[in-house]
């Protein structure tokens, strides 16, 4: 089994996160985003969209992740993904809530719009208004996450760890790279740190954390003062 | 059982499709987002994100639309997605293609930016970025959809509909709030045709082709000239 991804892809997180934790093991083939490989007419072939990452299995492969989550599941790790109705249902809603206006909201109109190319190329208009959305959608998520779908649990559909946290927790976790305040919802960053707790999440988000450092870096510069300011300022 | 949905959702759509399509008897319950009954105390204890559709069977409700057609067609249709592993990858990777980057780019950025309010309470400047951001994003996943997806197949998954199917055509004719042109796309074209012809079409879309005409209606006024042009103008 291949895993074509990149570390400093979200959706690869998740999958690799998935992997390294439930000690499943796979073959590591890179595709890195920075040099365009995506764009390669072999990776092509591989995922018409141009897009991180695809599971190759034997001679069948598939591409999202969300996908490839519960396809990993159903074979090696059943527990995250159960196969009874209602059960299951629970955890499909929660990974396409994490898919649909959660990602929309807090990956796309915060996060991507600062990180990908084709979003910051916007002008400065664009830029202020998908923020504006992006923070009032985003608190409204949250605020589910935080009373409804964690509640009382420690995880996001109950007591055990499901493909629905792996999934969820790349996405909340992509706040890192804005400083992004989780403090008024203190059941997700009590989950955010049970998940970084677990044995998968040092493999797989190590580039993930030099990356947020490097952004980090690049705020503080930016952020002071071209001139040293007096003492007595 | 019991869906709490309203027409004129995208989201409630591809489930009423489903549902009248496969010949699955089902209790309606309308929920007017128009009338703001989304927002409800008590339709927020059914759904804590004011978002429809909703299933409720027995003691147990669910949400996400594409989660409610895994769990229907699991328990009533199994035809639609199939239980083998790879076949059933198929099925969720179309799934999970059009509820992200489908719908973030044709969805989000070109449709809804002209029909939800906090999206229509934009600034100019960033209904121009999301439309440019739109139309290149929506020709690549269009493109996509066109040559890999559908390629010489009727449906999106094969030879057989599939909830991928009821799922993405409600996705794809949302262009028609917009009069988007499909014709780049012939196999896209032919297979919203085909789906079109399907017994559970009209029952499902009668609303919206209202609410198409009436779009249509008010372009048309604003489009006119204020003053009949001279004839010979």
């Amino acid at each position: 089994m291949k895993l074509h991804f990149d570390p400093v892809s979200t959706s690869s997180r998740s999958v690799t996160f998935f992997l390294f934790d439930q000690g499943i093991s796979f073959e590591e083939r890179i595709v890195s985003l920075n040099a365009g490989e995506q764009r390669a007419p072999d990776f092509l072939r591989l995922n018409p969209n141009g897009l991180v990452p695809v599971l190759e299995d034997g001679d069948f492969h598939v591409t999202q992740s969300a996908t490839i989550l519960r396809y990993l599941a159903d074979r090696h790790a059943p527990a995250t993904l159960p196969s009874e109705a209602r059960a299951r249902g629970r955890v499909n809603e929660a990974l396409d809530w994490f898919s649909t206006g959660f990602y929309v909201s807090y990956c796309v109109f915060l996060a991507y719009r600062r990180m990908l190319p084709p979003l910051q190329a916007m002008p400065a208009e664009g830029h202020l208004a998908m923020e504006g959305l992006g923070q009032a959608m985003a608190a409204k998520y949250l605020a589910v996450l935080d009373r409804h779908m964690l509640g009382e649990s420690p995880y996001v559909c109950g007591t055990e760890v499901s493909v629905a946290d792996y999934l969820g927790f790349a996405h909340v976790t992509l706040g890192e790279y804005l400083d992004f305040d989780l403090s008024p919802y203190p059941r997700v960053a009590d989950w955010v740190r049970r998940m970084k707790a677990r044995r998968g999440y040092d493999p797989a988000y190590a580039t993930f954390r030099g990356f947020v450092q490097a952004a980090r870096v690049a705020r503080a510069a930016q952020a002071a003062p071209a001139e040293p300011a007096p003492a007595d300022a």
